[in-house]
């Protein structure tokens, strides 16, 4: 995975330094570099990218815009969501937070901004495709994964609302833009992107169930944010469901689903080996040898 | 102009309720049908639609879905403008502003679903669309008027610096958007964009000027938002600059030099009638004379 990792940041960079130019008001700059670098473990472009990858990749510059807009779209919704009028977190990904740092307005703006720049980089990979029509289905996946009615936009406000269906919470607010990235992988390359809708599914829900051991278990470490949220927070976690082993058994299922759902492609057995090597990483060292 | 306004209307209601359907938290699909409807002046998509028109509008869905997205890109800053931490504006369009009626949460939500929704649609319109390639156009169009560095979140970001140039931050904040209006008008027809950039320029700077000389007079209905709020936050103000009479001058000739710009087209006649007659109404009856 190096080369991918050195892409998508290669990508990230280049997408973020064509907005946050000399022009830009400069703290609006200075938070919207912040709040994607240093990154998280980009698991969604990493995830867009393999998949385009296991279908030939027929179109490197338009699946490196997709992995990085998937990511720029995850970064705005962590900064919204940190904001005081929702999470009121103090701390991201082991700093300060955007707001914090930069204060409520320009947090606001930072999330705007980086949605609007992650739809921009895809008009503007897409402008140098021989195949054009490939953008609407981008855009068409990465816009349903962020807006409403199955969105991270939905997904937030469910928190706003007073009786939440879990499973439709998480699957909005974290499953949709791991769909969004297994399908947009599979678009950028030319593929129909619906049979990839399930691996993307499983591995969300793997990520949100690894989420919760993290949460519960205390690695806030690992985590990069303050643990014992969700129970600070009233929210749903799959450890006090199920338990930490139950939890622990349930994410080794979504990931062997999400595996089986593979649809029939060239670099097929590659891309299985990659995304069960991955997914271990999802749980702390700790726990590791129990999902083995 | 009974047509264009019916038709924008038509699509601003098909597109909110795909997104504010039966499955959307319910708090979150009102509060956007409370941002969109009832509308202001739709002076932007008028303009996208008329520009559209008069270059043989040769894909009204899709000149339709633009307009629409430009709509929805400006409700969505007006949202998160009026927010405590920007301008604490209680009132917009003569009700109570997004975020007084649904709470913070779920207005900074409804602003980043509006962007949302503004790209999804462009990106549906032009899947049914015979030249795709129209599409990645629109996007860089759209995208540039509402981000960083040149867009309106560049121009509320403006508002976080100590200095300020206020040509800069007007153009950024009110202006990019009238240019977006008129170059993806252009850009759904098929025709060049880049030269209906100076008629949305001279449009977006007048109806700025039109919007200081409300303000400074009081004009708090026309307005549709509390006045002499520009003295309060301490921004620039036209009227301030050059008097009443000063400005309402200003604001005529901007009008007759963005009508001069008009690119050699079909119905460019219609276009330059229609605008000139249109601009009139930018000024509150008492002045209106006075500008003729």
């Amino acid at each position: 995975m190096r080369d991918a990792d050195s892409k998508i940041e290669e990508v990230l960079n280049a997408v973020v330094g064509r907005a946050a130019n000399r022009t830009c008001p400069p703290l609006l700059a200075r938070a919207v570099r912040y709040a994607v670098f240093p990154g998280g473990a980009r698991l969604r472009p990493k995830l867009c990218l393999a998949v385009a990858a296991a279908n030939g990749d027929t179109d490197p510059g338009l699946s490196a815009a997709a992995g990085a807009a998937i990511e720029l779209l995850h970064c705005a919704s962590l900064v919204h969501d940190d904001l005081p009028c929702f999470d009121n977190a103090a701390e991201r990904r082991g700093k300060p937070s955007v707001h914090v740092a930069f204060g409520d307005q320009i947090a606001v703006l930072t999330g705007d901004a980086l949605i609007v720049m992650a739809f921009e980089s895809l008009g503007l990979a897409a402008t140098d495709c021989h195949e054009p029509q490939r953008l609407a289905a981008l855009l068409a996946i990465s816009s349903r994964a962020v807006g409403m009615p199955y969105g991270i936009s939905a997904g937030q406000a469910w928190e706003c609302e007073p009786k939440v269906e879990v499973s439709h919470y998480h699957q909005a607010k974290t499953g949709s833009l791991f769909v969004a990235a297994t399908c947009a992988g599979a678009a950028a390359a030319g593929v129909e992107s619906e049979p990839w809708a399930v691996l993307g599914e499983r591995i969300g829900e793997g990520y949100q169930v690894a989420d919760d051991i993290r949460d519960a278990l205390g690695d806030a470490e690992a985590l990069g944010k303050p643990v014992g949220q969700d129970e600070v927070n009233g929210r749903p976690n799959a450890v006090q469901e199920l338990g930490v082993d139950g939890a622990v058994k349930r994410l080794k299922t979504l990931v062997e689903e999400g595996v089986e759902s593979i649809p029939a492609c060239p670099g097929g057995d590659l891309l299985k080996l990659l995304i069960s090597e991955e997914a271990k990483r999802f749980l702390p060292k700790s726990l590791a040898r129990r999902a083995a």
